[in-house]
């Protein structure tokens, strides 16, 4: 079981890695970009079967260690 | 309309990253994972509202730019 955890920065706080893209692109000029967030994403290969079990389990692996909860959030997929 | 990219280190490739986290997720007894892998999300607000064109945009950015692909493969999601 396959779990993909996608962490980004909340609404708010400074991206200064996508401010940074987004200037690389204007340089090159990409101009119809109008945004970059830069996130990151977390891909888990899981034992178990449950899929529930495993997503409970993710859960508490990004409140513990995965995500910065004050500035970041997170959303967990799981896939069978 | 907006670009979600996701960059992945690609198979055989060293995953530091993913390793320290797995290392980390053992020692808080997370013992049911047996891979993980580390990437990048990488979101763009295009001001374009073709679909097909902004997908080929995005695909130039990340040969020009955002990707490695000497090491990274990326996956390239348009939502509307």
């Amino acid at each position: 079981m396959k779990a993909i955890v996608n962490i980004s920065l909340k609404e708010g706080v400074l991206d200064s890695q996508g401010k940074a893209v987004h200037h690389a692109l204007d340089a090159l000029k990409f101009d119809s970009v109008d945004d970059v967030r830069v996130g990151k994403q977390i891909v888990l290969e899981l034992a178990s079967d449950d899929a529930e079990k495993a997503k409970a389990e993710v859960t508490e692996m990004c409140e513990s260690l995965l995500a910065n909860t004050v500035i970041e959030d997170y959303a967990i997929e799981i896939i069978a």
